[in-house]
């Protein structure tokens, strides 16, 4: 085990949905001062190489290994950033790194900071109008890590509380079954005419955002670039947005 | 009625939640091409001042006012950006301006933009560790806008989903009561041993972090500065941090 290096530090940054326009300084400052940067492949793709600079893609569904990698880095006294798209604390990398740390004395005792970004849903949202204007909950509907019915209980709850609800990888080509169950069952609790919003590739050139009533919702509205966010009780349309009024409830 | 000027906009933008570092570039490069900026007197204060830039801070509760002057001087022309702390589209200015929009046609036309920002609970999460790294909820405490009722059957179904929690406006010196209902109903649906994390003034040089366990918890540890958040079911300590693990759940 390698001693902590004194002047090591790992950054847990977010890149936010995709426009670079939506990075905050105080992540590109950070990436400016890094020696390594750690991540998925498409994320550390946005990151412009440079002399001194060493990047580390990696496939996804490694998270521990590559949280683990990025922090033995830290203790040999590197300065090594993990990059996430959106927001790190969102269905991204920081929990994975707290993960990592468990048991690990040395590595806690390390210098680690969390940075926040622009997360998906609020990107998404931005570009419907404001349908996160009230309060609202934030799902994961992949199952890779929990069992189908604890997203289907969720669903239940929200939709009983009169939650706005955004979700996270709704749809993918390995197991499309979980959203077709997700729109039969915000069917039923919610009624046909609640309003549903696809927010694809946002803030992209490939930007598509489409809202539809829940009865007119089909799953191939989503894929895995796909935020979906269902409006509570009150949430509705005007001009061509899409809005939760303040004293909904 | 005055009809939209040809070169009339209105960006609705996301300052952070306190830090510049934080604030985007997409909305620093539209508060430079502003003629006007609207908003509540402390979030205007933010703004620096400039030749050709009139600011118009207002007093709180008085969104609706506030949006129709913005709208109104968008449709004379003028570039017009309402600022928020956070996110627009969370608890601020975004709701506000679509309600105004309604009946208004002209208005309606208008070149209308939310540009999102850095959220108080993402900062706040992120500067605890990573708490709302799993499936959350995000609710107002205030009950200026919805009646307590409806907060609590929220909170209870919030806790029976297992959702972590995110609350913003807990408390303030005009309705103390309503923060020590809801800690009363968490610790009734959580018990004493679930984590609660107290964010205060995050990202500022007055930033207070501190967690404890819902039955160490007292009403004052929370103030109209502070963003809460209460665990899920698995979240627990590492090192200094909180977390919520990738698999709750």
């Amino acid at each position: 085990m390698t001693a902590p290096g004194k002047d090591g530090w790992l950054a847990v940054v977010g890149l936010g949905p995709g426009d670079d326009r939506m990075v905050t300084p105080e992540v590109t400052d950070t990436l400016a001062q890094a020696t390594d940067v750690v991540g998925y492949i498409p994320y550390v793709a946005r990151v412009l190489p440079r002399a001194g600079l060493t990047l580390h893609p990696s496939d996804n569904r490694v998270e521990l290994d590559r949280a683990r990698a990025a922090l033995d880095m830290a203790a040999e006294g590197r300065r090594v950033v993990v990059v996430s798209s959106g927001d790190p604390g969102v269905f991204a990398m920081a929990s994975a790194i707290f993960e990592a740390l468990e048991g690990r004395a040395d590595w806690q005792a390390l210098d680690i900071r969390i940075l926040p970004g622009i997360t998906a849903m609020l990107a998404a949202a931005a570009a419907a109008g404001a349908p996160l204007g009230h309060d609202f909950c934030c799902i994961n509907l992949s199952d890779n890590l929990k069992p189908w019915e604890v997203i289907e209980t969720r669903l239940r709850h929200a939709a009983r509380a009169d939650f706005a609800m955004a979700f996270y990888n709704p749809r993918s080509a390995s197991r499309p079954g979980g959203f077709v169950k997700a729109l039969a069952t915000l069917l039923q609790e919610c009624g046909p005419d609640r309003l549903i919003t696809f927010a694809r590739a946002v803030s992209s050139p490939d930007e598509q955002i489409l809202t539809v009533a829940l009865g007119d919702a089909t799953p191939d509205m989503a894929d895995m670039r796909t935020v979906v966010i269902v409006g509570n009780s009150a949430t509705r349309r005007v001009g061509r947005w899409v809005y939760s009024p303040r004293s909904a409830g």
